[in-house]
Order: C-alpha cells, then structure tokens, then sequence
C-alpha cells in the first residue's frame, strides 16, 4: 500500500522503483534479486529505498501488490465484458495470445511469485491468496452472467467451475512457460471450458 | 549425472549433499540457496562441493535431476498401476493425501522450479521440460490403458487429455499451497477426471 501521506512526486518515484523491482523479479526471482540490484537499476539511494520500503521484505510486497493491481485490473477488465461463450473463448484467445507475444515466456506473474513465496512467508502467503481469490470474483462474475442468462445451468457449482478454470490457467501458464509452447495453455483453457460447458444450456 | 567414475561412497556423500540441498531449494528458492548454506547444512567443505558439482549452476541441476527422478518415480509407479477409472480416482486421491499431510506445503517440487528457473537458464528450462514430458508419458500410459481396455472412446484425443490432466495437477497443487487447502487440488483434479469422462464408455 502507497502511504496516503505521499506527495505526487514522491508516488512516481516510489511507482517507478516498485515497477523496475517487479521487472528484475520477473527474471530473476525474489530471492535472486537484491536491493542493490534494484538501486542498480533504477539509479535510487539506498535511503531512499529506506524511505519507500523500510526493508526488502517491504520492497517485494509492494512488487507483490504492484503484480496483483496489474494482472488483476486486466482480468476484471476482460472478463467484465464477458456475458455469452464466445466473450469466454475471447477471454481465453487473449491468453494465449499474450503467450504467444512473450514467446511462451513469463507465465503468470502472481503464480510465479506463489510458487516461490507461499511457502516462505506466511505475509506475502495471504496477499498472493488475496490475489487469486480476486482472480476467482472476477471469474465468477462472468460465470454468473452465463448463468443468469440462461447459457449454464442454474444448478451448475460456480465455485468448482471458477476453481477448475483458475487450476488450467495457472497449470496451463507453467506448462506453456517450461515448453515455450502457447498450445498446452490454449488445451488447459479450452479443457476448462468445455467442461463448463457440460453445464451449458446452449 | 553422477559420473560413473565415481566409488560407492563417493555417490552416496554426493547424493546426500543433494537431497539437503533439494530441501533447502523447496524451502528457500534456488536463488535464496547459496553454496555456503549447503555446506553448512551438509557439513561439507568447499573442495567438496567443487569436486562433486564444480558450481552452484551443477548443483541446481543435481537438485533438478533429483526431484525429477523422486516425482517422477513415484508418479510412474502410481500411473503404472492404473487399469479402471477407481484406480484414477485412487491415483488423484493418493495426491491430495499427500498435500494434506503436508497441511498444503510444497506444491509440486518440479512445478516450483520450473517457475523459478524455466525462464533464467535454458538448460534448466530443457531438464524441467524433460521431467514434465516423463510424467506426461506416464499419464499417457495409464489413457492408454484406459483406452485399449474399452473405458475410454477409442477417438479420444490423448494428447489433449493429457495435457489437460498435468495442468490440472500443476495448477491444483499451486493453488493448494498458495490457500494451504487440499480442496483446490481435489476440486481441480476432479474436473480433469470429469473431462476424461465425458470421453468415457462405462
């Protein structure tokens, strides 16, 4: 969280470190990834990265948050819009599209961090299970405009289907990020969807 | 690999120092692992080290080759025994047995390295890939059984089921031990089970 009391100045720099931070982690993991790697690269002070993060327990929170916000804002976003099965193959396409752009690199950025966190640091634990229980609102909030509009069936589990649909992006973003291969994510997605589509009406 | 050359108690100091060092890589990531954590854990001397892994990069990829023999050992093992769909059932069970034990810990040891290390060396990103290609070979067997034994359509695709079913685990065991809740593993292997059903003939 950005203290309130910051000034505009103040929250770009901050947002500019915690950006660059996000980036070196990405490649190089958290545990790879120093503070002086991260003054390094974006020219900061060692009390300046004081004064924004306290500590690098501080600093990977806030590239945990940052991570979050981002993937979490373009998921609620794309699927917001989705309210028929074509709007979920959509959905699915953009994944993989994204996929296909980073050459199969990257996977997912908060299942990254999960893998190499939830089981070091019961803090950034709960705010990476945070994040994926926002990812299953979101999922759930399409799923249930499939729902009310007639195309699932009003007795179909939401949870189970939001949770079988969460399991194939994450397993399909590892897989297609180990074999820098798109296609095993494109069969994890359309997997997930056509068992959900077993509950369909139309 | 263990070179040939080596004697009897050569090979077990060696594997010895690899397990420990597999164990502190589960618990702390490859980066956050250093060589003079190894030797500490291990009680062994640098020369050792030197001898047996040359660097941290041979280390990393003893500590990759031995999770994949230990997961995929088992996993084959399990898959082998695979003949009727109670026994599939019997294999997603014996997995979601194995998270609970762990009270959600751990996540899946090749999974967890191949989000930390697919996009950072390339020759671990290859030897993780390997493992995966094993485990799907092993699934593939047990379809293949399936299907030769008339449970499982003739036409099924197995390259999509099977990929399907990885992604399944991969996903189910990330959101496991980000929630510490078997359910999500349980809810997200069931699914796959259920897709493989709907190519089901009893």
């Amino acid at each position: 969280m950005t203290p309130p009391s910051m000034t505009d100045q103040g929250r770009a720099t901050r947002g500019r470190i915690v950006a660059a931070a996000a980036a070196l982690i990405v490649e190089r993991g958290a545990a790879g990834t120093s503070l002086d790697d991260v003054r390094a690269a974006t020219d900061s002070s060692k009390s300046q990265l004081y004064h924004y993060f306290g500590d690098k327990h501080g600093l990977v929170q806030a590239v945990i948050d940052h991570q979050s916000a981002v993937v979490l804002g373009a998921q609620a976003q794309a699927l917001d819009g989705v309210c028929d099965w074509r709007d979920l193959e959509r959905w699915a396409d953009s994944m993989v599209a994204m996929v296909e752009r980073q050459r199969g690199r990257g996977g997912c950025p908060i299942g990254t961090l999960a893998a190499a966190l939830a089981d070091t640091d019961e803090q950034f634990r709960t705010a990476l299970n945070d994040a994926f229980n926002s990812w299953r609102e979101a999922i759930g909030g399409a799923l249930a405009r499939l729902r009310d509009s007639g195309l699932l069936a009003a007795d179909a589990d939401l949870e189970q289907l939001i949770t079988t649909m969460l399991a194939a992006i994450q397993g399909g973003l590892l897989l297609a990020k180990t074999s820098r291969d798109s296609t095993q994510l494109r069969i994890a997605l359309d997997g997930a969807i056509a068992q959900l589509r077993t509950h369909g009406i139309l």
